[in-house]
């Protein structure tokens, strides 16, 4: 611990009491490290501040002292954005005592939550108001609205609800010097300059500390329907969800599942089945929705891929008969991962292109990773029509022990290459954080990297936001 | 002329030809002053670039000489942002002869168009190809897509599809170091940092200048209602907004008009006549659009309306019984301002407040400007769901003839400070320019004002982005 450290810790516990700084390493030891256990940091506290004033007075202390902040809320990134630096040199703040869910109006159609809501509360606080926050993912138990806004996180709904960036309606947040930008007004319209709620978002806490979000909220849903569906390509797929995005506006899940991904869920996940009878190259499951309760929505649906089958544009398709169902088809589709890992080592990328484009990419990356590494399998599941699938390699069954350390940079590099190469971007949803900030420096355009630094340095000089993260 | 612009104008000509510097007085004339005549510039020559490598060239030489420019689309802007100073110091940059629309795909719901594109061309381009463009407002014949973009436009259906900031899906702009930041790639999900695209949105060209952007298209509309509403109160015109929306997606436009203004256009504006027999305090005006033909709009709207007056929501309404009335009912709302204007002279503000504190706010600062300045009529009309109104301050029949701007600024204040104490924002669409610069300054959050000082001062170091624009 430095000096300043030692100082900035003594005095955050005068002002704020002893709640509010943790410095037994028992304590703190949950949350040095990313949670997928892949980046190990340490922090000599963790301060935990209950109130934006809290905090207010704790970036005072880190920018009198010098010693930075690493934000973090349920530690459920994918890129290591909320882990400290290895060498204990900056101070981790915890805003999960920020839970404060400050109001829910059916009547605005906006949720104002602290950064430390988790989003399953919030999802609960909407529903109970009749109505509905759209985004969701996995970690939909732990991660915190703060999070969520600071790496514009996406998920499975984003199809019809966008991305955070489209959710948020204004963010409240400590700025690095110190003062608080008060975004949460919830005003439609506000052309008075650079929108720093924009800016905000993604921007991974390295401009400022959110403390609270407004957030739009949409009607509940009376109904959905969930199918799944056998296709002969990706491209029959995207043709797919494009002929019923043209007959009804209820698509709102739209995910793309390989029949090499199925077989490994089927195999490692108990208590799945195959939807379908037949083999089919790739699957898509479909989610449909509605507000309205005298809308049939499963009725359409099943009209509509008769439809689309008759035109030969999917091979088969079974529609969930109950809501048991429709959860057994979408643990399908999100246990992927968890069944890549019982399998082997597995290198994950979390890629976009153009949604257009996203058919071709998925077969011939694929293709050339397989044959530049021979062994692996390549892959690519989830959010086509977003653009974004999750493109994993894996080791295949006689790679050595050490082939994620050996292969994996080179492989990635591969695939971003690719990627790059087809006007994409390497980080789709999970932010670039730790992880991604070589391959980021390494393609980026020039200017970009310029323009980031730029601001980054602008606004925080002092360097005290989360430091080492994002900006390259 | 300084030397320094001297040697930019030759220079520039000899790279970019002669069609790209205009220095004949009388071609740079109609464009030195805003529209409304309200501020006039001066400027040596117009550039006018045909290609974003020619833009690169004139930033570049913009640079080296540090000779500002002052980027200029249809000139329609309300707040000045487009004139340049009065003292000739800075160059005046037309981007209207960028004007290719790149591409236009149905199938990826996006249009990529150059700065210099006129809306309604992109509305004829979209609607080419059985698609939208879903914003549109008054100046739509010569307003640009740069300027709609840098201004973060709004307009009449920002209800159902937001303003510019919610349609842009990637910008190319040449940055204030020369570099092209490209981000028209067409991503729909895309986490690598900042988003230097919502950056630009709204930036007034101080950050950099647009040069093309990728817009978000619509199925276009099958077919549309609209009707002419009385209603005793804007609170009640709030209540009729919910409930619709409550019942019906197709709502996308509702404005609000006085019976004031109403009388005002009726007097003033030839071949107008009442929609309504009876006499109502306020009216609303509804459109309803639908992009499934087998949808009826009219049908739905009209049934909706029943029960509403059923309820004593509203007083009365009418459905236009054809398109040639649907226009009819519209120009009722779009002639106020020309209405106002031959009625004698009126101060406009163009602000902001929470959606349901608007009712209230409209009754009660009307009634505070009216007691402040006895003889003035204050009334707010337009985008109600929107929570943004164009406050009008009229003379009143007996005022002096210098009466706008004897009195204007300090009618003004009252009414920025009482925005600013409710919460709501003194620029809702028309952004802050060179006209509400100061009243920005006066009532800004002081972080937020230092923000966007360090942003203007980290991408534009030397100042030669749109000068005395937008940032206090």
């Amino acid at each position: 611990m430095t000096d300043a450290e030692a100082q900035l810790i003594e005095k955050a516990g005068r002002k704020l009491g002893p709640k509010a700084v943790i410095t037994d390493p028992k304590e703190i030891e949950p949350w040095i490290s990313d949670w997928r256990g892949r980046v190990h940091g340490a922090s000599p506290a963790m301060l935990a501040p209950a109130s934006t004033d809290e905090v207010v007075a704790i970036v005072r202390l880190a920018a009198e002292h010098r010693v930075p902040l690493v934000p973090q809320g349920g530690n459920t990134g994918m890129a290591a954005g909320a882990t400290p630096p290895a060498d204990g040199s900056a101070i981790l703040l915890s805003m999960r005592r920020m839970n404060r869910i400050r109001s829910v109006s059916a009547e605005n159609r906006l949720a104002i939550a602290e950064a430390g809501v988790i989003l399953a509360t919030l999802h609960e606080a909407a529903h109970d108001v009749g109505m509905r926050f759209p985004l969701t993912l996995g970690a939909r138990g732990s991660c915190t609205i703060g999070g969520l806004t600071s790496t514009n996180a996406g998920g499975t709904q984003v199809l019809k609800f966008g991305t955070m960036r489209a959710l948020v309606a204004g963010i409240e947040a400590v700025l690095p010097d110190g003062s608080v930008h008060n975004g949460l007004s919830g005003l439609k319209k506000d052309n008075r300059g650079y929108s720093l709620d924009q800016l905000l978002i993604g921007a991974e806490g390295t401009l400022g500390l959110v403390t609270a979000v407004a957030l739009r909220l949409v009607p509940a849903i009376a109904a959905r329907a969930v199918a799944w569906i056998g296709v002969d390509s990706p491209a029959k797929a995207l043709e797919l969800l494009r002929f019923l995005e043209a007959r009804t506006g209820s698509i709102e899940g739209f995910e793309l599942v390989p029949q090499d991904s199925l077989d490994l869920v089927l195999r490692h996940v108990p208590g799945t089945r195959a939807p379908l009878a037949g083999a089919h190259k790739w699957h898509a499951l479909v989610e449909a929705t509605t507000a309205d309760p005298a809308s049939d929505v499963a009725a359409e649906l099943e009209s509509l891929l008769a439809a689309a089958m008759q035109q030969g544009i999917i091979g088969d398709a079974v529609l969930a008969a109950n809501e048991t169902q429709a959860e057994a088809f979408w643990k399908l589709r999100d246990a992927i991962s968890e069944a890549e890992r019982a399998e082997g080592q597995t290198l994950a990328h979390d890629i976009s292109v153009a949604v257009a484009d996203m058919p071709a990419f998925i077969t011939e990356a694929a293709a050339k990773v397989e044959a530049a590494f021979p062994g692996v399998v390549a892959s690519g599941f989830g959010h086509l029509g977003d653009g974004n699938i999750h493109f994993h390699v894996r080791a295949g069954s006689h790679a050595a022990p050490d082939w994620y350390d050996a292969e994996g940079k080179k492989i990635t590099r591969l695939v971003d290459d690719l990627v790059t190469a087809a006007g994409g971007s390497i980080s789709a949803e999970h932010g670039i954080g730790q992880l991604k900030r070589a391959e980021f420096a390494r393609l980026a355009q020039p200017g970009r990297i310029h323009a980031l630094r730029a601001i980054k340095q602008a606004l925080d000089p002092l360097g005290i936001m989360n430091p080492g993260k994002l900006v390259p």
